[in-house]
Order: structure tokens, then sequence, then C-alpha cells
């Protein structure tokens, strides 16, 4: 395998496997020399090809760089991001009446390097959440990217689940100790530390009473701002009135990006084509038909085991 | 937009714009002293966040570290891929009643990164592919992936499909004349021309009627081996006796990866369970079910505006 690598490292490593590759030191790379090595371990603490490999400094400025280059769709978590979403615990095997187990759990919308201001907190993922493996990506996805927008934020928020898997009817008292019960609560508050620690973030919303509650059970700083907001998919004017309670709030905490006017206007008491924007194109995967993530929700369940996608 | 950043960059430049930041000194990162900021220009020649951002020993070891299989996932195409596939024809307003348009194109599965020794060309996307944007990644994927073991391939190619969207109906003379429509065939010439252009590509395989044809009006170099095989989704014994004719021919011609052991075993005159492999994950998105790509297809149509998924 290492003969993939001749155009990267030194000829004595190139019948190397990857592993031993990654532990060599980093003038093992072309163009580095045993200087050059020792001042980069000296200046940024890096030995190996995987310390370099790895560095965060390069990842920081990387981020930096991808706000202005960025491929119009998400390649998927970072690395350390991925290991942290590949260890989540499957507790539907715990609780397997409770949870849609089927097609698998979803773990975000959003980003994950750092360029986050709000931690979205939902509920639980629906069909085009499968479809997309993206969190809140249809009709009450839609409805919420509208709020953000009102905010004037396009792009510096993460959305996040109070549960991995979709869930059988509504968070009741049963779902609640399910929510708290470790196994769920532990690993869900590991993801919001994670996030807390390296973004910016400078409010938190929860979407919906399965997502308060798991805030609420998520031990964060007190000045942290947590507005709770009715699910978009709840009684219209129950929605719309809690919505346009929290607007003037957000709008004095959260800084629109730069370059985008926040919109205070109040909602009305119904949905108009105007409270909804579509999911940008860079929180989803590559490839997607360019009518997801717009016009509502574009699939639905046929019991536990199937879902229609609709074009 | 600097504000997002804040974890990344001190607080001086917490104000300013991403274009700035990257022009700025790499002593702008948390962490960097400007001695640390010295020692990385001498021993790399990094100057400033955007030279840390793209400096190419950091993205050598990136591509070392991601051969390890972490991620286990394709993020998608590169940047210079991604407008290729972007400038891709909508031909099906051309022919509407000749292509299932309604859920977009698929563009390719496996390697675009230079590492592709064999090019395979498909005929058409089903409904997996529509799935996960990906090409053969159901059950006639999976026999393909089970002769690419055969060969001691695991992940060195590239497959491209002769339409960018299902097809009606068979290959017959009308589609025939639709394939060498410039429209179409200046197109997908372009993506095999790149593709050879930027990889060690030791064969062709074509899979199906539409595939040779395709492949027959490629302009291509008269030592470039193509082997026609039959698709795997026609008549069984069909399949495997002209697999079992190109087998031997394809052991001589593709160096199977290192570590990987050929088998040249032929094969019986029905599918046996070996006789598949699972798509690799490193071939599908970020996230797709533990069970998409395995054991078959998992979707059929239901109508050209429906597809059905089932778990």
């Amino acid at each position: 395998m290492g003969s993939s690598f001749k155009k990267i490292v030194v000829k004595q490593y190139w019948a190397k496997t990857v592993e031993s590759i990654l532990s060599s030191p980093v003038s093992s790379i072309r163009g580095i020399s045993d200087g050059d090595a020792a001042k980069l371990d000296d200046a940024i603490n890096v030995k190996t090809v995987k310390d370099l490999a790895e560095n965060r400094y390069f990842h920081g400025a990387k981020a930096v760089l991808a706000a202005t280059n960025q491929p119009n769709f998400d390649p998927g978590p970072p690395l350390e991001w991925v290991k942290v979403f590949d260890s989540a615990p499957d507790y539907t095997s715990k609780w397997p009446d409770k949870f849609r187990w089927e097609f698998g759990p979803i773990f975000y919308r959003g980003r994950l390097d750092g360029a986050a201001r709000i931690l979205i907190v939902g509920q639980d993922p629906s069909t085009d959440e499968a479809l997309s493996r993206r969190a809140f990506v249809g009709r009450s996805g839609q409805r919420l990217q509208g709020l953000l927008r009102k905010l004037g934020i396009t792009y510096s928020y993460v959305i996040v689940n109070a549960f991995l898997y979709s869930i059988y009817g509504q968070f009741d008292h049963e779902m609640e100790a399910i929510s708290t019960d470790p196994l769920v609560m532990d690993y869900r508050n590991t993801l919001c530390d994670k996030i807390l620690s390296e973004n910016p973030i400078e409010a938190v919303l929860t979407i919906g009473a399965g997502a308060r509650h798991a805030v609420q059970h998520w031990p964060h700083p007190s000045n942290l701002h947590v507005s709770n907001l009715v699910h978009p998919s709840a009684k219209t004017k129950l929605v719309l009135n809690n919505w346009n309670q929290e607007l003037p709030i957000l709008l004095q905490i959260i800084k629109p990006e730069i370059g985008v006017t926040p919109d205070p206007t109040p909602y009305t008491l119904e949905w108009k084509p105007s409270d909804y924007m579509d999911i940008p194109r860079r929180d989803l995967p590559f490839g997607v038909p360019s009518w997801f993530g717009t016009q509502g929700t574009k699939s639905h369940r046929d019991g536990p085991k199937r879902i229609i996608w609709e074009a």
C-alpha cells in the first residue's frame, strides 16, 4: 500500500505499511530535512507524520480557509468527530420498542470545525434526516432555518439531537427517564461539552420538549443563554407566539454574520412562504438532488423498516 | 465573519474578515508565538494562515492518515472534480422520456485522488445509487466488488457510468444514438480523459452493453487494455461464463494491491455468497446505515418519482 505514497514520502518508506509511515518522523516526508523536523517539533510539537496530519494549528488554518473555499456540500465530520460518533452507544438494544433503530443514528448538521456560534438541540430525526444523514432538513428544519436567517445567521450553527434515533410517539415521562439514563445522557452531554469547548457559542436553542429536557440535564455554564423554543411542527399559533417572544431576545444576544442583515419583523400567526429557508447545500452531503431540503419534507415512513422518498 | 474563529485566532483578529485572517502571519493563531512562527517559516516556508492551511507537507501527511481507513467514508469529490461534476450538461431535458431525471445525476464511486488503477464504466444508476449518490452499490455492485476482490483489488478503482441518469428500458439503438450525441458523449469522454490523465490506469472494465458502447466511442490509447464484461444482472450463466473468460486475462494485467492475495478460482455456474463483497464503507458517504451496500439491493422504484427504501 505504501506504493500509493511515492509522491509524499522518501524512497526508503515506499514499501512500508501506512501505520509505520504514520509513526515515522516527519522527515520521512519528501522535502522535510532533519533540521526542518527539529524546528517543527520545537515550534508546534510535531514529531511524527501522524502528529503533522492531526496538528490543530493546521486544522484551524484550514477551517479559516474553508470559509472562503467551501465546496458546496458537507464532506462529513472531521476525523476527531468521526471517532466521537463512532463511539456512540447503541442504546436502541436496551429499549428496542422505543426507538426506530432500523435506519441507524443521525448525528448532526452544520459546523463541526469551530465556526458555530449557536448550538441547536433538536429532539429526534425523521425520514428526510435518514435519507441525508443530517439533522433538521425537512419542513421543520426549513422553518428553523428561516428563524436563523431572521437572526442574521446562515451557517454559523451546529445542530444535534436529544436522541440519535427516531422515537415512537411523544416525549413522555417514560422517554424522560430514558433520556436521563446515563447510557443516553452521558453521551449526549459529551457531544454538547465538546461543541461548547471548541466553538464560540453565544446561545443554545432547544427545539421541542425533548430538547429542552436534555439541555436541562446538561451541566453547562450558568451564563450561557438558553432559549427554549416550541417545536416548529407543533400547532402554528403556539409555535409562532413563542418564536415571536424569543426573537427579540435572541436578536440582542446573537451577533449577525458579517454582511447578513437580521430581520426583526415578527411572525404573523400563519406560516408564510418567506418563513421558510432552504437547507443550505453546504450542510448536505455531496450530490443530493437539487430539490432536497427545499419545499417541505420529501419522504415519509411506511412502517419502521420502510421509507418512501418522493421527488 | 471573523468572530466565528474566536477559538482559532487571537483576539485582535476576531473582527477581521476571513480574507484578512488568511493573509495574516501564523502567529495570529492561538498558541503560535512569534518565535514558533519564525521556526515554521524557516522549516517549511509557512508565513501566513493561508500558507499553513495549504501546506503540502500537512496535506501529504493527511493523505497518509486517510489511507488508514479513517475516516471510513467518502467525503465526496475533491474540489476540482466538484467543478467538473457541476458542469455536467442536463441532457434529460433534451430527452425527458428516456431518462429518470427526477432524482438527479449520479457521478462516481471510488478513488478520485489519483489512486485508481482500474477504470470501471457502468451503464446507468438505479435506486440504491440514488440513495447513496454513488455508482454500483446494490446487488450488481456487490457482485462487481467480488470480481475486483478476486483480482486482488479492494480500493484502487474508480467507477463512472455511461449515463448520469437511470434510463428507461434496455440499451437499444435509440439509446445508442443518444449515447453518442455530443451532449452526452463529449462530457462522458471528458470524465474518462481526466481519470486516465490523473491515475495509473492498468485496465478498463466495461459493465454491460451501454458501457461497452461508450468506451468504443471514447478515443483512448490503443495499448490501454479494455475488458468488456457482461452486466452482473444479466442471466447467470451468461455472466459467469463471460467473467470466467476475462478473469485469467485480467489477473495477468492487473497488479494486486500489496497485502491482498488474488483468487483465480473460476466462478461456478451459480452465484454463491462468496461471489459477493460488501461495498467498502470508504466508498459511501458519512453515516449511511451499516447494512447499506451489503446483502443485495435495498430499494426499488414505485414510478419515476418514488423510491422505496427498506431496512
